[in-house]
């Protein structure tokens, strides 16, 4: 089984170290992890970004499954590419797991880190900010696509406990995500 | 032509209105954008995510290309749900395009709105922050995944000039990517 391991650890300071664990995990749990020689880079950068896009798709298309990062990167949720991943492979049928270093549904986070302040529920039944914008709340991790795609293919978002949120370099969500895929167990979607 | 009109409006705090106009403007370029009726909410919130999840994907099969708003939502990039949708729409292998309010490059926008500091080119070539994570540079409004799976679906993401911010309500970007998506010029990639 090849699994795309998605998420932003590409840009990490030590991002070589951690995606070489994370490869290491997940040859651990019998899975064998997409991975790229790139030749023969463009020279412009903006062709340089597409080059990297293609690989990625050949990546993904030719992966069983994804197990996604979606601890919060720069900012209150997943990283965008990443996202844009999970779609990709959820368009293919393809299984998806998702894990998330921050325990907190996406409103809670919401309320916290941008609107600093909590928020209320509305008479329209909506949970707004301070600005009249409505946050969604459903109990998931992020917003409702990538929950609820991932849920579609029987996957599921592995967290830690309400409101725990774990250091980046921490792996156990990873690695409890690499054990459930692999055994196939459904647990702690939400 | 149905069009799937993918963003964060769904937010704000007058969607309906903001939504409605973004309708209106379709249907006079020749589109048709795709529309759901909801019967028999679920009770339970969760339930209800994968409902609206799984409505939204019905429709982003049924339609023939996407024209997504890459406009930053809430933080540097673009709405998640919406990269997502991206994603999926590219795999699917449907024509889809982008439109963002914010003319920045990703770069640029991390180091004015999240580092607050200017980026270095660091020894290993590679653009890096004060922390010393790295920051993509591929003159691309956003991840070059976004960008990329747009490009390489023949689209292009429609941008207001270098370092220009129009206000969130302002839908010049949509209709100058209406009528290029119409046209089928290709103009603007970068």
């Amino acid at each position: 089984m090849q699994v795309y391991l998605a998420g932003p650890e590409v840009f990490f300071a030590d991002a070589e170290a951690v995606i070489g664990r994370k490869r290491e995990l997940a040859a651990r749990y019998g899975f064998t992890p997409a991975v790229w020689e790139p030749e023969g880079w463009p020279q412009d950068k903006y062709e340089v970004g597409l080059f990297i896009s293609a690989a990625n798709e050949t990546m993904m298309r030719q992966s069983d499954l994804i197990i996604a990062n979606m601890t919060p990167f720069r900012g209150l949720s997943t990283d965008v590419g990443t996202a844009y991943e999970i779609g990709f492979m959820c368009a293919l049928g393809r299984p998806a797991f998702g894990y998330s270093n921050d325990g907190r549904h996406y409103g809670e986070r919401a309320a916290a880190e941008y609107y600093h302040a909590a928020l209320v529920l509305a008479p329209d039944g909506m949970q707004r900010a301070g600005d009249g914008q409505m946050v969604e709340e459903h109990s998931m991790a992020d917003n409702l696509m990538l929950d609820g795609g991932i849920a579609a293919r029987g996957g599921f978002v592995v967290r830690p406990a309400p409101g725990i949120v774990l250091p980046a370099e921490d792996l156990s969500q990873f690695e409890t995500c690499l054990a459930a895929a692999r055994s196939g167990r459904v647990a702690g979607a939400r």
